[in-house]
């Protein structure tokens, strides 16, 4: 229980979010594109497709069609140069799970089968890097993924609809025992607990990540963050709906 | 809520572990060393030490040490030769995500500051893949710290213990709308939900890492399979203690 | 001699640069930063600096800063996908040679004594791509270097101004006998001769790159082309002075 | 002729061997495995079966099957933490020598005719290094081969014995002008002459290597230095048979 | 306008070319070869064949051959060693750009349609460097492509002859306000401009490479320079065929 | 024991060595260089010096110098293209243990003390490979490498000379069981046993490399392919000094 009030540096209520833009089709040569804001955090997402699978599908037999995600910290979104990885000739652990995490949340909410013989490739490219550009992401590849489908579907390229619901995702976490919503960076390096939660629009969890490095969290502490998450999450979700409305 | 019972592959109860056996000091060049084996699963983790920094610590002026791990499946772990990744020439994802999570684990419990300007490297190396190989290898790492921590002691290296407290891991998941306990391959494979969860001597959480791929889960999902793996960890870090005392 | 007229695609007149768009601090994060539109071509460039200089000038003992960049295309730039250089783990060797360009054509503008012992950054990324991707980019960074330089200048990082005037680049080429300014993708494709030209405010050149793989072309085409390049460059330089003032 | 006696560190004779240990099938995922021991080096073998060969093999249309090999030092195996060639990204040298000399050894021994179109794969890892590693490797590495095909043959998946007789690897050495066989770590460092040599049960060579980097060495020694190694090996060759029976 | 007059290194004139020296077929099992020397620097160019296209060529669809090149600096051509790019396992921006030179180069001459499907494989490797290399790599290419081509139209592997005419590079600059042809290291290390130009026996221009580092060039000084070029051109084509004739 | 005559396919002796031939300073920038030719055979070797000693003799705080060797198959010289292991980004085993070979033969004869603190980089390419190419690299490298001592003990950068006597290296092999000298390529792909053996003035073994693919050979047979070697590295000694004398 935490003894004394604890002030946002942006003033923010501890369960509000940060301002949440979507700038649709930013990126034209994109299937489907967004430009993602999340209070300063800013994520281009765009959506390419190939007219195949990948080689492991093919060499197991799996049918049906695949989604992948890629992820990159443009190298001055943090402020201190981020080095490129293609420079560096390696793609590192943090940016490899949160691609593999993106791809998994959009996964959830499509069915594969319908995507026929072909690969859709989620690209989520970070312009300013605020906290929360895995969530931001995440959130932004749906729509980004959703606009791509919709054209896909508009062209007969897909007979059928194959994304199920809209999927979100937000970050929350501990910070000197307060439990808060949609953390920024200066809160994200302060919090004992981080966890970042993936929830569909039918208020279910695809992803939980809860991790503490600087102090083990109660099951009543994750309790509350997940409440709390699934409250984000749904926020979001109906921005997202918005932005597509909008189009 | 499932609506036939279900027989697990081994005839375990939903909520029984396999059978654990840690064979310890089982590599005596390392520091600290454990044979860990989970049912057929079974994980060689060894410790050494660095009398060094990362250069990322010495850069930034951090003080204290620093423990990281490193994983891999022994090619012929999984029947089917995995390829080596040194032969690849790349740390694939997943094997990034499994180090990571090791390396967290163990300093959620571990106070670096106590460590002194040194590095606890954590090997572990899967000899057989039966499921449930990441958290096999934190609760193999732990008592491979604990040996190697106690040698530092008695060798006047460490002044004072650096370890707060055991750690385990476990994995739980939902097959056929069953949450069970410690799962094997063939369930891990057959599961809608997967979950592992890393848990301290004092019934709190270090990471919770839970995921679903073909299918999202509820908040009640979550709180069952919660519960489950605190029973799950808690009979794992008796069976570490009783490893190290028979010592 | 061409021996019939050519109309362009998007119905320009043959000495007619595309519309020029410069968007500035397009990420607040970087210490300066422009999207760059030319037609459809849009590339995002930001310019960090680090307190140090590369490692051959510390050895080399080579006095002042430097000044280098890097350039990749946003995998859906291209319409079809192209592969991240980060994942294929080498950078190729047209984007090498495009960084390359970049950096010296900063560098010719640059009086590098007067960076001190620090490293400007410039990073070019394509948002889409529609010809001359590299042109933009040197055009662009020299914008965002402008405003980064200005950054340091009041910040009093910089004591004296260390860029000696404007530059900006565009490319020229020869289709079916025409001398065309600012090529689209459709006509960089169907081009005879392709020349990426960086001309300087006092109209002197910085570099000039002919190639020409289809079919070699003589001095009095090389000349034609030149100075259709100048021409349009110094458009470029204006419209650039005219975004710069906006400020 | 060595002018004054040599005591060897672990007390014996220069032409006895270490102690021998095999404790086979220790990797049961594996199609053969053993553990061997030599002293205090100990080396994990297994084996395991791919249905294709090699693409060099399909381009150059060779018949019949293939065997290689892989070696590494776990990274405690040496007291001193030798690294990960994964993370390293690139096998070194000194790894790619070695396992080229195990695929060697043992397909100087094996039929690849009566393989079929398939390729066996030898992995060894080093759990603890004291000296002859690579020979322990060897050694161990016959008896893999032959759980493995004897299992192979008992599916019906072999037809035929592809394997004509057994193989060891034993180090012979020149330390303080004595011929030493089964050199430990401490000898092998302290050697002016260091071979390796590798014998079949027929009593024939199927590599030599000897090596001088702190001084030649005349053909009486290298005479000397291969017959201790052939007695050597038979001795080794006999505990293989002992091995495999008690199975 | 120079205000004083310059004094070359080794007393040539402005506009005189270095001592050019080709000895062909030096290396035998090449299809065809050349040691081309100019004054001090040599490269040592040697053609292969392959039955085959690359990979983009069969995926696109696009008929006919392919002519490509490759580089390197062999370490002690420098004087202070170069590092081979084998052992830093990546080809530097510097050499990739000259490799596409040369091919580039080559192509332009060459009907790829005549070579069928098959790729002609150009290797440039400097013996010693004294400035100019990329254009004696060009210029020697040239002559080993010619031999490789006379080899397989004797052989009847090609029916038709696929180059349209010769080829040949040299290098330009401005050092203290001269027009200097072919510089050597030491002028090139003080040129302020720099230019490669690439010229046919019908006097056109395949590539014109000009780079100003330390000042911007004017109309007029870029006009000179290649009027200086095409004539330093022309007499390195008399020379390569009169090196052909002897043949 | 051989059942019928055997015509080598040079029609050499089965003791004689193919003709020997030293170019020396082919390469006038290196500090010692020589073009080696073994019947088609040709090997350029070239020498460097670096003013420093690798990192891990400053760290583990050896004194004196080192020498190293690299070797590389230029694409040419084996007639069917041969990729560069530049552009593979991986050096390959082969390349790796030629190039470990090399280096331990001339650091056998070499007294690294007296180099002082500095490091001798020996380069070897290929430019044709007919058999024997590691062997004619080493014969030909102590050539390189005694010029380039040489002109070190003459500019006075070494006060004693380091070099301790003459090596060369040669290989033999059986082949229809007869023993031979210096086995060219047709040769080489034939044998049954492949020794490439190293030798110094003094008649002394440095390298004994021994391997038997096809049929593992007898205690006696490696004898009379030792005593073979031994005389042809005699030869090759003389034919060194020849070369040296001649200078």
């Amino acid at each position: 229980m935490p003894s004394k009030p604890y002030v946002r540096p942006d003033g923010r209520k501890a369960n509000q979010l940060r301002l949440v833009e979507f700038t649709t089709d930013f990126a034209p040569a994109a299937k489907g594109s967004v430009l993602v804001r999340m209070g300063r955090t800013r994520v281009l997402c765009g959506v390419t497709v190939e007219e195949a699978v990948p080689r492991w599908m093919r060499t197991q037999k799996v049918l049906g069609g695949w989604l992948t995600a890629e992820y990159s910290l443009l190298p001055y979104s943090t402020g201190e140069r981020t080095s490129r990885e293609a420079t560096a000739g390696r793609v590192g652990g943090r940016t490899q799970e949160i691609q593999r995490l993106i791809g998994r949340s959009l996964r959830a909410v499509t069915d594969l089968d319908k995507l026929g013989n072909r690969t859709i490739w989620v690209d989520c490219d970070v312009i300013e890097a605020d906290g929360g550009t895995r969530t931001a992401a995440v959130t932004g590849a749906y729509v980004a993924l959703r606009l791509a489908v919709n054209r896909l579907l508009k062209d007969g390229v897909l007979a059928e609809d194959p994304i199920r619901e809209a999927v979100a995702a937000v970050s929350v976490g501990m910070v000197q025992g307060h439990a808060l919503l949609d953390l920024c960076y200066e809160e994200d390096a302060a919090a004992d607990v981080d966890m970042n939660v993936v929830v569909t629009a039918s208020d279910r969890f695809v992803e939980i990540q809860g991790t503490a490095e600087s102090g083990p969290f109660t099951a009543v502490e994750a309790d509350r963050l997940l409440a709390l998450a699934r409250k984000g999450a749904h926020a979001l979700i109906q921005a997202q709906a918005h932005a597509l409305r909008r189009k």
